[in-house]
C-alpha cells in the first residue's frame, strides 16, 4: 500500500509556518507498511487542490489531506471535496451534537451558526469523529483511492491518525512490512564515518538501503528493509548493524528505532535510578525543556538554572564571584563550578553545566564565538571540556546540547 | 516569478525528520516578491527526482532543490542533473581548495578521495560557493526554468539563500511585490472573531486575501497582497488593519510582521529598560529558551529556575515547605510565591512563574490535568490566573507559554 501527503494553505507557501502533520502522518504509515511516495504542500485555492486531488487519483491507494477544514471562510476543503466527488454537503447529527457540547459545555457560551457549519459533510464520506475538535475527519473512496481529509490543527491530527486512521487501515487492508534501524553515532563526522564503512557499505544486500543523517554533533545511519516477512527483515538488519558495531562500535550510542538522545539518556537515568539537575548557561534552558518534554521526566530530573547574566551564576547558583573574575564567564573553572553548584542545589546524582558564546557577538567573555565548555559533576568528582563549535547560534547550541547529553550517557554507563 | 521547492530524502517521506529547510526557503524568497506554486518532498530515487524536475520544466521559473549533496553515497543530486541536464561532473578549482580548508585547517586531518568529491560539479552549473560547508550550490538554467540545486543541512541553506540566492535573484530578475501583514490576537477563538469580523471580512477588496491561522491560545490574521507599486499595497493592507483595530482592538496584541510573542515582548522589555526572570514547573524551560534563542537576551532576560521537582521548588527557589503542604504544589499560593522568589533571585523587574499539571497522568498534586496556574511579580507586586488547557501535554505548555508572554505583555504595558 502506498500514500501521497497533502498538506493544504498559503501559511505553509510563504514560510509563515512549517508543516509538521506531513511528518507524524508519514512515520504512523511508515510502521504500518504503509510507503509514503510524495509529500506535496499546496495553496489553499480551489482549483490548486481539484488539481492536485485528480493528479493523485489512481496513482496512489491513499491521499492523506490536513488543512482547510476550520469554520472560517479561508477554509475550502470540504466545499472543494464536494465538487470533486460530485457531492452535497449534508449536516451530521452525531457531530452537531459534539460541537455543542464543546461550545455550549466547555466554552460555556451559546453555538453560532459558524460552529453549527462544523458539523456539515460530504453525504458520501465516512465521518472520522473528532473527539478532541469540532471539525471532523472524512474519508471518501473513489475507484481505486482512498482521499481522508483531517483538521490541520496538529494535536487533532494526530488524534484522528493514532485513534481511528491507523486502526482502520491496518484492519480493513493488506499492508507490507517496513523495517528501519537507525543507528546514532556521536563525535565523528559523516565523511569520516563513510570511509570507515565503505566495504561494508558496498555489500550490503541489494533491498537493504543505508542512509546517512547528520547533524550538530552527531550522525544517524539508517537501515532499511520492506518486504512481507517482519521476522526476517529484522533479523537481516540486526545482522548488519552487528557488522557496523563491529566497524564502529566505539562511536555508536544506541540502535534505538530513532529515539533522541534525550530519551537514551533518560531510560538509562530510570534503569540506574539515578537523577539529573542543569546550570545552562550558553544552552539557555534547551536541554531543560528537552527532559521535560519527556512523560514522567520529574522521575529522574531535578531541574535546573537557567543562569543566563553573570549575576544570576553568583546569585542564584553560588559561583564564587571571584572564581569569575579570575577565570572569566566562560571557562573551565567556571563551568565545574555551575555543574558542582547544580548538583548541589538540586540533591541530583549527576549535573551538566554548560557555558560558551553562541554568537553571533562577543558577550559577557573574551573568548571567540563558538566556543563551549560543558561540564559534568557525577557522584566521582567534577570534570569538563572545552569546544569550538563555530558559527552560527543555532548550531552552537545544538552541538552543545548534544555533546552534553553525548559526554553524560558514556559518563553514566562508566560507572555501572 | 513563481517557484517550485523539492527536498529530497527518504528521511522526510518516512517521518524521521521534519522538512524544515522548504519554509526558510518559502520566507526569503515570498519577501523578495517571488510566489511559491508547491513544495515536494520526494525520494532519493534517481528515477523519481528526474519526473519532478521534469513535472516542473517551464511551469515555473524557478526550481529550488535541497538535499543529496552530501559526501556519502546516498547522495545521489549531482549525478541525477547530471543526467537531466545531459552534462557531466568537473573538478572545480576554488571548491576544492575551501574543502582543504576546511578538512586539513579546521579539522585537522589529511582530505580524503571523499572529501575531494564534494568538488565536482556539473560542467554548466554556476556554483554557488558555501563559505560554510564543503557541498556548493549549483545553478543551471534549461529552458525557461532555472534549477537550483543546495545542501540540506540547515545552516549551509540558509547562507547560500541568504548571501548568494536572494542576491542574485534581485539583481537580475523582476519580481512582484508581495505585502503580507499579520495581526496577531490572543484569548479569543478562531469562530468567535470570524463572527465579529465577517462583514468586514465580506467587504474587502478582491486582491487581498485573509487568513487565520489558529494555534494554542492564539490566533493569528493574516492579509495578504500581491501588485507591482508595494507602497499601495502597504496603504491598502495598513487600512484594513485599521478597521479591524476598531473591531476586534482589544485583543490585538500586535501588528508586526509575524514576529513570535517572545520577541513582541523581548523589544517591548529593552525599550522599557526592564528585566524579566522565570520560574517554570510545568513549562519545563520552555519560556527560557525562547528567550535566550533571541541574539542579545542578555540585556533584558536575567535567567529563570526549572524547578521541575517539588524540593527544588523549595531548595533553589526558596518557596516555603508549609506554603506547598498548605496548598499544594499546584496552587494559586505556590506559582505567587514562585514568581515572587524568582523576581528576588535573579534582581529582575518582572518574573513569570508557571506551576500545573501538563499530562497525561497526575503528578505531585490532585488537580485536574490540564490545570496551570501563570503568576507574575511586577514592579507593583504579584498576581496569578488560572487556566485549564485541556489536553493533550503539548497543548497545554504550549498554551501556557503564549498566555504567560501575553499577560506580561499587557502588564508591561499598563505601567508605562
Amino acid at each position: 500500500m502506498n500514500a501521497s501527503i497533502i498538506t493544504i494553505g498559503d501559511e505553509i507557501l510563504i514560510g509563515q509556518i512549517i508543516d509538521t502533520n506531513s511528518s507524524y502522518i508519514a512515520k504512523a504509515l511508515d510502521k504500518i507498511g504503509v510507503s509514503i511516495n510524495e509529500m506535496l504542500s499546496i495553496s489553499d485555492e480551489k482549483q490548486h487542490i481539484l488539481n492536485t486531488l485528480k493528479q493523485l487519483q489512481n496513482k496512489v491507494d491513499l491521499v492523506i489531506i490536513t488543512g482547510g477544514l476550520g469554520p472560517t471562510k479561508d477554509d475550502i476543503t470540504k466545499k472543494t471535496f464536494c465538487k470533486y466527488f460530485e457531492d452535497e454537503l449534508v449536516e451530521n447529527d452525531s457531530v452537531l451534537l459534539h460541537v455543542k457540547e464543546i461550545i455550549e459545555g466547555f466554552y460555556k457560551r451559546p453555538i453560532t451558526q459558524i460552529n453549527r457549519d462544523q458539523a456539515l459533510v460530504p453525504s458520501k464520506a465516512t465521518v472520522l469523529f473528532n473527539k478532541v475538535g469540532t471539525a471532523p475527519g472524512m474519508w471518501i473512496k473513489k475507484e481505486n483511492t482512498v482521499y481522508v481529509s483531517l483538521p490541520g490543527v496538529p494535536y487533532e491530527m494526530k488524534y484522528l491518525v493514532d485513534e481511528v486512521i491507523v486502526p482502520k487501515l491496518i484492519s480493513e487492508y493488506n499492508r507490507a512490512s517496513i523495517v528501519h534501524k537507525t543507528i546514532m553515532t556521536y563525535g565523528r563526522g559523516e565523511s569520516l564515518i563513510a570511509e570507515q564503512i565503505e566495504d561494508w557499505e558496498d555489500n550490503l544486500p541489494e533491498h537493504i538501503k543505508l542512509a546517512y543523517l547528520p547533524s550538530p554533533g552527531k550522525v544517524r545511519l539508517r537501515l532499511s528493509s520492506k518486504g512481507f516477512d517482519e521476522k526476517v527483515l529484522n533479523e537481516e538488519i540486526d545482522f548488519q548493524v552487528q557488522k557496523l558495531h563491529e566497524i564502529i562500535g566505539e562511536i555508536i550510542i544506541g540502535t534505538e528505532n530513532d529515539q533522541p538522545i534525550e530519551n537514551v539518556v533518560s531510560d538509562l537515568l530510570r534503569k540506574e535510578n539515578r537523577t539529573l539537575a542543569v546550570a545552562e548557561s550558553c544552552t539557555g534552558g534547551r536541554i531543560a525543556q528537552l527532559l521535560t518534554a519527556i512523560p514522567g521526566a520529574s522521575v529522574f530530573f531535578k531541574g535546573g538554572v537557567v543562569c543566563y547574566a553573570t549575576e544570576s551564576k553568583i546569585n542564584v547558583l553560588g559561583v564564587s564571584e571571584d572564581l569569575i573574575s579570575m577565570h572569566s564567564v566562560v571557562s573551565k573553572q567556571v563551568a565545574e563550578s555551575m555543574a558542582t553548584q547544580a548538583k548541589k542545589i538540586f540533591k541530583s546524582d549527576y549535573a551538566i553545566a554548560t557555558t560558551g558564546n553562541a554568537g553571533p557577538e562577543k558577550g559577557d567573555s573574551d573568548v571567540e564565538v563558538g566556543t563551549v565548555f560543558i561540564a559534568f559533576a557525577t557522584p566521582n568528582g567534577v570534570f569538563s571540556e572545552e569546544f569550538n563549535f563555530g558559527q552560527p547560534r543555532e548550531k552552537v547550541t545544538g552541538r552543545a546540547v548534544n555533546k552534553g547529553f553525548e559526554i553524560l550517557y558514556k559518563e553514566i554507563l562508566k560507572k555501572e
